[in-house]
């Protein structure tokens, strides 16, 4: 299993997780706990821990597979960085029109970046 | 209720529908039959079409509420737009290192609305 995929779809999907499959979650890729240890803060066994991990992994990549939110947030911020960077390269023509524009242009793609 | 706003957000969380689901609201929304039209084709209750579209409806809600496809894109159409107006006004300007760059933050902007 991927950490860092995992925490990802986390940050996009994890309000639709109940308090408890998101706290479980947390312990396991944010805080890197073993299943044991998160069974005994949890008082519940390491199956349990085992299953609730696995039923939330699969939403999340099923929310994933059917929402795409990661896969397309991804498209965005190559289109972003790829805006940015031509609008940093206008910034070298020194005319005042052009300046004015890359400034708009560059405050409207740091605004995909958030 | 709104059936546009309930358009779109089947559009971006539809994947996460049963098919039942799905065709019910498809029938409402998008064929605009009544409920009890719907009821006589799916063969069951006026009731039971109006409960299960609630259900769908209080689904898609909470999945923008915690998840905000909807909004997020309307942020990036906006901004895409931003950008598409002034690389078009770049486009007045007669330099063609200007012309090249504005070429390519066109090509990246347009991925946005896609």
């Amino acid at each position: 299993m991927d950490a860092f995929e995992m925490v990802l779809l986390l940050d996009y999907y994890g309000g639709m997780l109940t308090d408890k499959q998101r706290e479980c979650f947390d312990m396991r890729y944010n805080q890197d706990l073993s299943l044991g240890e998160i069974g005994e803060l949890q008082g519940v066994s390491r199956q349990a821990v085992c299953d609730n991990l696995a039923r939330t992994e699969a939403l999340l990549r099923r929310m994933e597979e059917n929402i795409g939110c990661v896969k397309r947030d991804m498209q965005i911020r190559k289109a972003a960085r790829d805006i940015l960077e031509a609008a940093a390269a206008l910034d070298n023509i020194s005319d005042p029109a052009v300046t004015e524009l890359a400034k708009r242009i560059t405050a409207a793609a740091k605004t995909l970046e958030e």
